[in-house]
């Protein structure tokens, strides 16, 4: 069974290069959290409208690895495929590559937790079972496992 | 011996903070970045300016690791810590901690390449010798060695 | 005559909301920006990529005036109008109106100046011929002069 | 009588500067928002955490027309000076310069509106009496008016 990944596309803007001319890293989570965003509103009906105004609830995040293998300019049109590398009760570690072309840029492993913001401090909670349910489709299989290692800024 | 810190204190601002009253995340990294950028100018003597616009330099953040194990919100106090992890020919992996009082709130590891931005594309460069030598009391020691581990949620 | 517009819509994303739960008005700015950047690059053949790293000219914003006259909140689809208010010899003012469905969220007018940021201090340069040919469609016409005035927050 | 000024320096980053090497203009908004925050806190004993988290009012800024006269580059000292152009019931127009020396890099006038966030749709709220009497002596009088016109690019 093959692994489902959501992917969306975005151009690297003027505002998020720096004075050397390439993406500054900071605006390359605003992209990541975007992604996040997006997955969440178009993939698994749970949109952070809902959680955060609504439900007065969150998703942040809790830990991340990130390698930034090659550096994007302004122009470049920037391809995010997200995947789920760990999906437990109320966290969720989400994988995406972000790619031009064939080139990967970067690739990076958020880890969310399902939070209850009205408490304190704010505590986790179990993600709603239709949320999770269409989580699953997303988790890696063993086959995918992706070896990104090392930059390349030679 | 012991290893030396470089200290940096940041008050969060209303304009660090989303929806959910907590910082966004990747302006925690807006803050990292301005903690290197002091630690260059002010410890290193080999400011931003000096290596961006004069040298056409560049110091890109290759790779890190993030632990967010509490959140903060506005008008918290972080104070931040920086050692180095690792001191290579050409890179630094940079280790920092940021605290509200004796709370943790998230600790970090940037590791940063020199690099010549002229080049196409981009190639490392050795660090200068003098600034080299202003790194190494930064460098951990054995005992140093921190073992921050999972976040605290709850 | 009618005026052409350019059109842009945008997503108000949780990035761009504060603790307010409303949109931070410097990230307001940064989709102006986007949207000066997509006319450059989409109507006027002008692109940010050429301009800037090519060319090494820019376009740096010298003047504004912004009324914000109703808030907006994470999940708000925005839709931006750009029209020429005024057209120089290397300048020019656009205007730029921001709504949700009928609802007028801010307008702003922006001048922008073509810069050569080779020469120290920056001179203004005239736009080229083909550019400001394309710019003119946009040129306001008498009729259009908008009247927008007051906020109302109540 | 003369009138009072508040005065807060902050140095131009790394992050705050675009592809061309200046300031991205948004990234002074979010300096100025600072300004007005510190202002808030220091000066009018009335700050953004006990506004925002606490009362669950907001100052949202509802219009303003700001003047960039010559460019910032990373490594300037920026000193801001606020002043009040108008006070109202429940809004107030500040008037902000920014100075790198002695030369003027921009001039803004926010004008902020007291709200009640809770309200839908959110409505003006006076100023507490405290926060009103100290902002009187940062009126301008009228020998102050400043006349800062045109831009200096060329």
């Amino acid at each position: 069974m093959t692994t489902k990944s959501f992917k969306v596309e975005r151009l690297v803007r003027f505002r998020d290069c720096d004075p050397a001319g390439i993406v500054f890293y900071p605006r390359y989570f605003e992209m990541v959290n975007d992604v996040v965003e997006d997955w969440f509103r178009e993939a698994l009906g749970y949109d952070f409208h809902h959680i955060h105004v609504e439900l007065k609830l969150g998703t942040p995040t809790v830990h991340l690895e990130v390698l930034f293998k090659r550096p994007s300019m302004i122009g470049d049109m920037l391809t995010f495929w997200l995947t789920v590398a760990d999906l437990g009760n109320s966290s969720v570690r989400v994988r995406i590559h972000a790619r031009c072309g064939d080139e990967l840029r970067f690739s990076v492993t958020p880890t969310l937790v399902h939070t209850d913001m009205r408490r304190v401090p704010p505590g986790s909670l179990p993600w709603p079972e239709a949320v999770r349910a269409r989580m699953l489709p997303f988790v890696e299989s063993e086959d995918d496992a992706d070896a990104v290692r090392g930059w390349d800024w030679s």
